[in-house]
């Protein structure tokens, strides 16, 4: 088989899959509660679609006959990439492929229903499927990996065994709870530096203004509303984020804004050559989320970022805060129940719990039924609260009932990779001095040149390597957070 | 072959087209200027997924076996639209229904840019492209049609010949161009009963509160923004329209969502085990527009639906019109150059022109190049006013550029048959105080009865005739516009 026709099977392939996601967009952002059951229908169906291109005996032929070869740099990568993939789903049955696609399709909104409703109850019969047919085809894919739980995590981020992300949780662990005492314990409080609700619509609109500032192209991209931000997208050349907007506090969207901004600039920096390809995307989660993490807390939380703007947006709110009251209330550290809402000190003892729990399950220590005692039990021993209710426990992210066990370890990676590319992007250029000029173009190309452009080519420590000569190393992240926070409380 | 394996071989056609109907929408509501090429890309890839579908030889055989069978009214009607679909189709070589495909999926573009501009030029070349292929299929389909355009407007309205719209197009000219002169001759102009610019967002928000009072289910439908509104819809529960706010007349995002709002109900309507069969839209173009056209101007244009909400929208829009004003506004009769903006004694003028040129093109007549000066003339001789841009006149309707050529008598079609079903309404209610009395239910539930809830199974003359003993007849239409408009403009 010649590359070309790889190229063109993979681009089919592709094709199908945005569908999908035009679906799945769909669901989130616009279906009415009657169409839920239709779109499911039409998912369902197209999964199998998808299912026999993403299997056909034809393509796996041309894979190995490819791998044999000498390819650059790209097409060898686009080669391993959709090996990888073919072997992944060619090892699972196509009926039971499709079986979990329908339960997929289905198993957001009966999460939702639990959430909204309070009710754990709800969930568990959908949520027990999930874990039996997640569980069933990581066996399937067990191959070097130690534990069932190492090929769920080597999904999202290759290379990040539990062995190194114990040691790497292992780390933060000894810096933060030491540190997060002694915040509690300095007796300051910072507090909310406004009052009052801000009306949806006009957080929306300065939103958008927002994500423009920062960099987000909205000719080649969409911004709507959802119930849980997140990004997604169909090529290069449309990126499409949502936002939440909650009336009586306006920065959860401005923070919104600039972590899925971070994301959407990552998807429409990616070399327009590499759309339909099996390179198109981020080169891991974890990478992903190192460019949602340095906007939302390298840049976004910093005094630079918000001194050319803060008129702005007082202006645009009908406020009149005072930039260093915003600025100790967006960095402050307090423990709390909701990670999307945590601080970033309190941040990686959010993902450490849903390590420890995912680990449990997938080693049969726990069961479905025993979530909630358990993470109401792991809350109070790294967070030191009690937890009221399974909404704001269990039940709060989505990311269970899509399958995603393994997912949550990347957003740590990703703050760690993140706090790396600043120190990199410090060697060249004086930062804060941009960011004070509103100049978040030149910041944007210096990403665009070392990661966006290249798509998922090269691994993670590839990319950091060609950018500074070293591998990851969380060292820079536990610096800055120890930095950080000694600082904003006066520790020591 | 079982009709129950049909059925199952149908649903996949209707599933596959219906992600092309979701790609359509989103198109026309959300992609950005930078994902257009994008989606028509995916549209252009799973055209031909359909198509081998929808020419399957073994659907074929099945189609053909079954129509010698026994079968209920409604799978009898299944199978005979199937296999229209069916022949109709696999009489297009593939390559030809694709490369077709791919010019429709840029066209509605082009077409945009070229009206935004003023510049038939830019549009002239594909249109070119569209006509061939459309004469092109045609004539693949003519069989005992007399004519190509008999071809094309058997699509859209079965039974409806040129033939028999000549007569019906005569008997309204003959009767509307006298009374326009008579009314142009009164001396009596009503004029806009309000000033000043309604804000799009508070328009957008009166207009979902009226679409539900009319009767439009939102929990089964979505109503957005688009350039031009329309009507669209993944299955029963999952209905969809657009509407387009003009600040500066506010009763035109009304009677689009009172007219879009009829379509809308009539496919919430459809019996929920018609969906994904061939007979689950509606039983033809024309009766679809006469559930539209029967909300829009037999309720909508009415004072005894006005009455009731007047203060409603007074408020809402803060404005303080009289109703006698705003009744004598909304029913004004002039001749104008806008289709969709025409009152309902000069909209039949509108499409009487294109009838016109629309055969004059398929007789090969004229070109596509002398289609401005042919539309400016006839205009003129129509309605008796000069076009002062191609915008205003050749490029103003969006029908073209999607190759729908044989459509816009449906229009009118539509109308007459609304006309019909409000006298077989009045024998059993009494609609102006329903109206009055904001029963809108139950008029909805005399449409759903009669019309909705067949979908596709019975032809419009069954209809017509299981609901009133009678066939299409246009005399309903040309009485009610008479004494309407008499009354209307004092006349005699």
């Amino acid at each position: 088989m010649e590359m070309k026709e790889l190229l063109e099977m993979g681009k089919e392939i592709s094709l199908l899959g945005k569908f999908m996601t035009l679906a799945s967009w769909d669901m989130e952002t616009e279906t009415p509660e009657g169409g839920m059951a239709g779109l499911g229908e039409m998912m369902e169906y197209l999964s199998g679609l998808y299912y026999a291109k993403a299997t056909d005996p034809a393509l796996k032929a041309g894979l190995e006959e490819l791998s044999t070869q000498e390819l650059s740099v790209r097409d060898a990568a686009i080669v391993r990439k959709m090996k990888e993939s073919f072997d992944r789903m060619a090892k699972i049955p196509q009926d039971e492929y499709m079986t979990y696609q329908a339960i997929l399709s289905r198993s957001q909104n009966i999460w939702a229903k639990a959430k909204r409703e309070n009710n754990f109850e709800l969930f568990k019969d959908t949520l027990k499927e999930i874990v039996y047919y997640e569980k069933k085809f990581a066996g399937y894919n067990q191959t070097t990996e130690k534990s069932l739980y190492d090929v769920m995590l080597n999904q999202f981020e290759k290379g990040f065994t539990t062995e190194k992300l114990d040691e790497f949780f292992g780390l933060l662990k000894a810096e933060i709870v030491p540190m997060l005492k002694k915040i509690q314990e300095s007796g300051i409080d910072y507090k909310k530096p406004y009052e009052g609700k801000i009306d949806a619509d006009v957080q929306e609109k300065y939103n958008k203004k927002l994500a423009e500032y920062i960099g987000f192209d909205l000719s080649r991209g969409v911004i709507k509303r959802s119930e849980h931000p997140f990004t997604t997208n169909l090529n290069s050349d449309d990126v499409r984020f949502t936002n939440h907007y909650y009336e009586d506090k306006m920065e959860s969207a401005l923070f919104s804004t600039i972590h899925e901004g971070g994301h959407g600039m990552y998807e429409q920096g990616v070399a327009k050559e590499l759309d339909h390809t099996a390179v198109a995307g981020g080169a891991s989660m974890g990478v992903h989320e190192s460019q949602s993490r340095f906007y939302e807390n390298l840049v976004g939380r910093s005094a630079s970022f918000w001194t050319p703007i803060f008129a702005d947006l007082n202006k645009a709110y009908n406020l009149n805060m005072n930039l260093e009251d915003f600025m100790n209330y967006i960095n402050r550290a307090e423990a709390s129940l909701i990670r999307t809402e945590a601080d970033e000190l309190t941040y990686p003892l959010h993902i450490m719990i849903r390590y420890e729990i995912e680990q449990m399950l997938f080693k049969d220590e726990i069961t479905v039924e025993q979530l909630p005692e358990v993470w109401n039990q792991k809350v109070k021993e790294f967070l030191g609260i009690d937890v009221p209710s399974d909404a704001q426990g269990v039940l709060q992210d989505v990311h269970w009932s899509g399958g995603m066990f393994g997912y949550f370890p990347s957003y740590a990676i990703g703050s760690a990779i993140a706090s790396q590319i600043m120190a990199a992007m410090k060697k060249e250029m004086d930062v804060d001095q941009l960011l004070l000029q509103s100049e978040l173009k030149t910041i944007g190309a210096f990403l665009d040149h070392h990661i966006h452009q290249h798509g998922a080519i090269y691994t993670t420590d590839e990319l950091l390597n060609m950018m500074m000569g070293e591998s990851f190393n969380p060292q820079y992240y536990v610096d800055y957070l120890k930095d950080k926070y000694t600082k904003l409380y006066h520790l020591n």
